[in-house]
């Protein structure tokens, strides 16, 4: 057994509302208690880029094709676009405007807390293999493990609940 | 513990697919005499607004850019439209069209048909909270509650089944 | 009770993305010795489509409107398209080449190896007589069934995961 978790979550999307809601969801479930596991994979890995190389990782050859996969996706949790009324960026700007004002914490934050409350994140190694992800893209992190898909059906089949977004 | 309950769905967005999909598994889970809580938040909510305001809730106030976000959405079951092959609301048409012809419910019916069944709707609070929908925009239903991300984690974490939508 | 299953899941979307992402699940499960059970519903029913006629299946009258709908929609694994980052089907390509440079099974080998391995295919009943699709229209296979949303939550409220793609 690789992995033993309460609730497993599987990230697919990257659409900014399937984001906030797997983050509020994984962040709902730690604060009861729960061991959680996200897995992120396909455009979800995506989240976990950072915005600048990760200098502890080593440089790893990528096609061009690769390369030009990864500059046309988003980098990170601030450039997540919404999967409806995007509006060329306007609706996350109003989104955000609007979560700030209730005081409700954005996707940065709701990583950070995710990290704080001991949430395991895992980038799925066959997505990063296929898109050319390195793992100096992502965001250095101590609540960041690599597995395949084996990983996520070891987590979910003891979890109590296993959700994907 | 808030909630017990045998199925926890979360719907998440609004396309009428996924709406559907939605009701027709909660209403085949209460037919089974499973407890089924549906938990509506982020564009899931839209399904849960009447068209006329609650005279029985209070008027809230909301900002510009609430009114504005509320009104670019769809309200209510007859107004969704499908996520792929919309083709400006001739989508939904044949296939509202194709549903009747085959007697099969749609989506104002199986809403009907899961309050009769006792499944319970939950509005997500947050959700209200950002996007400025109040309770006075909520079609009135002797089987709606509100409720944050905790009450889904504890309906779901006990459930025998647990979906995103 | 009509399946058992520890892994059923649901896949109501045709983008390519969750399509992969489903069938990685299934096998991904499948290797770990648990019994799978997929059932395919709404625009997921595309999956199962053949090129040719099912010529054993018997010939039944479909409507001039399901007609339509069934030749926009894309027939079997070959022809789905990304929900995000489609480019008129260069991300496919793109994708397809990736894959294969890596070594990694692409969708229909994906689907045959589900087979191989006593995954269970479902087709939803309620989803064919909507859209016109018939068992003529399905690719035959050994690990076919058909049912109604009640197969699914059967299946599910048993299980030791079930998820929705």
């Amino acid at each position: 057994q690789q992995t033993e978790a309460d609730c497993a979550l599987l990230v697919l999307h990257n659409d900014l509302e399937a984001l906030l809601a797997a983050m509020l969801v994984a962040n709902g479930a730690a604060a009861q208690g729960q061991r959680v596991v996200v897995f992120f994979t396909f455009w979800g890995l995506n989240l976990l880029r950072g915005d600048r190389p990760n200098q502890a990782a080593p440089v790893e050859k990528v096609s061009f094709i690769q390369k030009m996969f990864k500059w046309m996706m988003p980098k990170g949790p601030k450039r997540q676009k919404l999967g409806r009324m995007n509006f060329g960026g306007a609706g996350p700007m109003m989104l955000g405007g609007l979560m700030r004002e209730k005081k409700i914490m954005e996707l940065p934050t709701l990583i950070k807390q995710a990290e704080e409350q001991g949430v395991k994140f895992v980038a799925c190694t066959m997505s990063m293999s296929v898109m050319g992800i390195t793992k100096r893209d992502l965001e250095p992190r101590k609540n960041l493990a690599y597995g395949g898909v084996a990983y996520f059906v070891d987590a979910a089949k003891g979890a109590k609940m296993s959700l994907v977004f």
